[in-house]
């Protein structure tokens, strides 16, 4: 977030690199993996309230790559760029190392009363997520829809005191989240929003997470966490079924005093030891 | 060039990836590896006569990376900063598909009236070059100063008519000057800054190119190229002397309304087939 003079706004700026072998494969159809080098960083700007406006794209590709499917990758970053009003204004291309890597470079602007950091959650606000989770590498990390209309509609309509979007699993960003604002939380286990993908991922795979862990750990499903005054969580619910009927929307839990993250389910409340992604282990 | 609102300024914005084994070898000091990194960057704000500001930089690093390397690279990318005022205000470390990759985005701005397109030459315009040409993998490659200070004392001072900074070698870049603004130009042999570099170049390698073809064709030197009104061309040099009286400043031809790129020395005037670093021919 960036003051250069612009009037009431702020910038926003932010690179987002996807690698091959890491965020997509040689298989994976390469419209989506322009898409997804895009729809990342465009959940990013989501996460501020920000508009987009404008990117370079920087492509990385080996020695023989196939030219068709560099053709394809641009025609899936336009479309997404075209979608979200953004214009990819130039880049380069150069020799990868390796695999492919695109590095999408964007820029965004935020009205000054309008931007939303992860730092601002208070005790005693309702936590919601947008969207359901877990088990996105089926599927869905190359097809999310960068939350921004929802973003923008949440911070013109409600007091958001703080906001991210979930890249590294509900855990791990939500305690990003908490640290950021010096607070604690309470998670509702039944109230998390568990992916049927998560679902067909533990019945299709015995040694795969179980739904709800997914959902809490597992990463890439760029939704949006936020974090509002209790008193605005009721109206705030309502007035989103009408806004967005096709996108769910939780009321996950609730940030305390207290530090540290807790989940509650029928057995009980207990310290949930989470980290996100890398770290999680099952609770 | 980017029209934000920010006031009577334009913002800039530039992204450039260094690759190993392209634009470094693992032997290459890492502290100079992140100096290139950000320097051909700044070159690019340089050519716009824009001032920097904020840069993102994207790292990938490969598996079992050294770390003490890493170190070393931002020490030498956040010295440079420093220099010339570029706060760091994020980016990221990634996974990469084979050695290093350092990709930089900056952001500039620059006076409306006095952002300096590579459009802009007229014919009788005056052709100049700043510093020496030719050689420069030899080391200036790693160091070069990139000419901001330069960029915006012309700018400031002259009417530039078109500027860029040679990344592609003089003829290839100087080519592209001339199309982007559909005049041609007559490059005097005599008058070229041939590096030193290139001169042992010559020497040490027989196989290397002459020293004005190097001069001519060789990447990596981020000088400014630049063309000016003909009656401003001799106050120009003049007043460059005392301005920066450790950098050279050739003039080295003139744009003709005549297309293509000729070059005249003792033996009289032929076209310059050059393309430039890749596809130059020797003269």
């Amino acid at each position: 977030v960036l003051d250069l003079g612009l009037g009431d706004r702020w910038l926003l700026f932010k690179t987002d690199a996807v690698v091959e072998g890491v965020h997509f494969t040689a298989e994976t159809p390469a419209h989506l993996v322009g898409r997804k080098a895009l729809a990342r960083c465009l959940s990013d700007i989501a996460a501020m309230a920000g508009d987009p406006t404008g990117a370079l794209v920087t492509l990385a590709l080996p020695a023989g790559f196939d030219a068709a499917r560099v053709e394809a990758a641009y025609t899936g970053l336009n479309q997404l760029a075209r979608e979200f009003g953004v214009a990819i204004v130039g880049g380069e291309t150069t020799t990868s190392p390796g695999g492919w890597l695109i590095s999408v470079a964007l820029l965004g602007t935020v009205a000054r009363d309008r931007c939303v950091l992860r730092s601002g959650a208070r005790a005693g606000d309702a936590l919601f997520v947008t969207g359901e989770l877990g088990g996105a590498l089926r599927g869905k990390h190359l097809e999310f829809t960068p939350r921004l209309a929802e973003a923008r509609w949440l911070a013109g309509h409600f007091r958001v005191h703080a906001m991210l979007d979930l890249s590294d699993g509900l855990a791990g960003d939500l305690r990003h989240l908490l640290n950021a604002s010096g607070v604690g939380a309470e998670l509702l286990a039944d109230a998390i929003p568990v992916s049927r993908a998560a679902k067909l991922q533990a019945r299709d795979h015995p040694t795969a997470h179980p739904p709800l862990t997914a959902a809490l750990a597992d990463g890439e499903d760029f939704e949006l966490l936020f974090a509002v005054a209790p008193a605005e969580a009721v109206p705030l619910a309502d007035a989103w079924r009408t806004a967005f009927p096709g996108v769910r929307l939780s009321c996950v839990g609730r940030v305390s005093a207290e530090p540290g993250l807790r989940l509650r389910d029928r057995r009980g409340i207990r310290p949930l030891a989470a980290h996100g992604y890398a770290h999680f282990q099952q609770p």
